[in-house]
């Protein structure tokens, strides 16, 4: 290797005027994987010259064999697919997760990093940076009530830096095998966020993604707990619901927010659903808005007192009054009938709540068009 | 994919205990890789049953071959490695770059995915994150002089939000290809600055990680111009350095900084040196502190008015004084022999300057290492 980039560094260096030349010194076949055509169908391509088969794995297709060229090229088209951001990645003679060396984009789930593309259009547009200001996204460390530093990610939006005025703010939550990464990067966040409030659909808000895996103070790699391979961990033992006001007192104390609850929102995808609802009943004063996406309703562990008197909670919640309780779930949601039975709960005692049910299953996909429907109805 | 998903989401959310269970069934062989051993050797392996060849490539090795074990998987252990950060893929039946899907973590270097490990020592301990108070890093938007607005990550040291000190700055440049994330992941800089100033080695500073390739506002994806192949990209035709007083400018204006040349430092790798050596000359009462790190001295597009005269600005900047030039090089750098003839000028000149040179050559582990010297030595 050390020769080869050697090599290539010094010819680069000679001028990117001939930078096309070198990329066929570079990758024998300059391919490019993904192409979208004009009339948004794709064609993926590896080159791989010695494989017997190669099937194309994601999020629009099945699973689908792909056909080799005669330089060595598998390639593969779909049919025009409609505006969405779209995963993949290859299986190549059973070696089961091969990412595409041409495609630099990556998005990481849980333990694998997937490559992705995005097929304009409008609900494609915003998940794409476009050309409006852009908020900041943030890394940063917060000191909560057990003593420990934790990582979280915060967006503040175009204008913050430069401004004094104060915020909302909508804490946003990830499922197992999640962490304040999560939202950010699969999830889309910097670009829904700055595309809405651009286009005059959502409100400037600060967006805090937290992690709610107290296992852990932060995604793997950034701590002193080291470079585990991410696994679908989570906890739904009391613990995260325990420090959530300290989180909110630290955003509080080091952002110019707008400390009330009109001014609050919670929302969270899976587990970060069943932690919407749980923090949001403990608390019944500190948010105006709760969203449950994909909501793991029932999961909590058992003889954790959080979890107890539920009925109870509610009761004190809903008499408090909010200004929207939203529920998005997808069809095929394997969450799905507990869902239905949490309705039952909510209808039995008469709470009012927003119901968006949606097609597709327990994914991304649906978590994103959550937020950007969700974001849109808070604060005004 | 969504069924396999969907049943695996499913069993997970049966507990957390049956992980290793549930891993055997969605990876047949849950494979550890890389793997650490105690003598810090390391194994890493690729699970490819139907291979004819694999070979591992990485800075620490020459394009070896693994081996193929009966049940499939293809295995390499090296020889007991010294602490480092390192980095490798694969190359299967031809295709030249295999992501190891075994290993969460990648890095990008301009184009490509790379994924990589630590080995703990007291180098390796400086590139990873330890039980130390953490600084954020903000990827933000900052408009500058061209009247457009660009990106920037800005490292911020722990205690900089929850206090109200001012801090010294270091503008930290990346070399063709990178962009405002080169330093931020590969370069380690929020652990290499955290891990040092926890040690009381570095002086707590903030550090501004700039795009230099003034043709584009943000790394690619992050802005309206799109998802493009990152490629050899730069701009050494003085338009960066025309904008920089305005980024400095800015940088003052949007946070605590000791806005005077005896607490600002820049330095760069490659083009960033370039960058480096021609902004403090023509700025030359901006900064006190000066690194070059493996520089592209001679590179600058012809007929450009700031390269001209280098030796009369030279002379301005030497006589207005600054508190260190540092120059640094590895051995077999290919741009080894321009650094010895600006060397030679500097010295004709009598222009003091410090110099540091290295093993090996035009690479990330060098850069790192200057990063981790260099911060030492500055506003003290």
């Amino acid at each position: 290797m050390k020769s080869r980039l050697f090599a290539l560094v010094t010819m680069l260096f000679l001028g990117i005027a001939t930078l096309s030349a070198q990329q066929n010194l570079w990758r024998k076949e300059p391919l490019k994987s993904p192409e979208i055509h004009a009339d948004m169908s794709v064609t993926i391509r590896l080159y791989a010259p010695n494989a017997e088969s190669v099937t194309l794995v994601g999020d629009f297709v099945d699973n689908v064999a792909m056909v080799r060229n005669e330089e060595g090229v598998w390639e593969y088209t779909t049919a025009p697919l409609a505006s969405e951001l779209y995963c993949y990645w290859f299986n190549v003679d059973g070696i089961d997760h091969v990412n595409d060396p041409a495609n630099s984009y990556v998005m990481r789930d849980v333990g694998s990093q997937m490559n992705y593309f995005i097929i304009p259009g409008e609900r494609g547009d915003l998940y794409a940076a476009q050309n409006v200001p852009h908020g900041t996204m943030a890394k940063v460390w917060a000191e909560v009530s057990d003593g420990r530093e934790r990582r979280m990610t915060i967006y503040t939006p175009a204008g913050y830096e430069s401004g004094k005025g104060r915020y909302p703010v909508l804490y946003l939550l990830h499922g197992m095998g999640g962490d304040e990464d999560a939202w950010a990067a699969t999830g889309r966040v910097a670009e829904i966020m700055d595309n809405l409030i651009a286009a005059g659909k959502a409100e400037p808000m600060i967006v805090v993604m937290t992690n709610g895996c107290t296992q852990h103070v932060s995604a793997p790699g950034f701590s002193h707990e080291g470079m585990w391979r991410p696994y679908m961990s989570g906890s739904m033992d009391g613990s995260f619901e325990a420090m959530f006001p300290s989180i909110v007192e630290w955003v509080d104390g080091h952002y110019r927010t707008k400390a009330k609850r009109a001014y609050r929102a919670i929302a969270g995808l899976s587990m970060g659903g069943f932690h919407s609802m749980q923090i949001s009943k403990e608390y019944p004063t500190m948010f105006d808005y709760v969203g449950l996406y994909s909501a793991a309703i029932f999961r909590g562990k058992e003889g954790v007192a959080t979890y107890d008197n539920l009925e109870e909670k509610l009761d004190r919640q809903f008499n408090e009054g909010m200004k929207l309780y939203w529920i998005a779930i997808g069809k095929d949601d394997f969450l799905y009938d507990e869902n239905v039975r949490f309705r039952e709960l909510l209808d039995s005692m008469g709470y009012p709540y927003t119901y968006r049910e949606s097609e597709g299953g327990h994914v991304w996909r649906n978590w994103r068009i959550y937020l950007g429907e969700y974001a849109q109805m808070l604060f005004k």
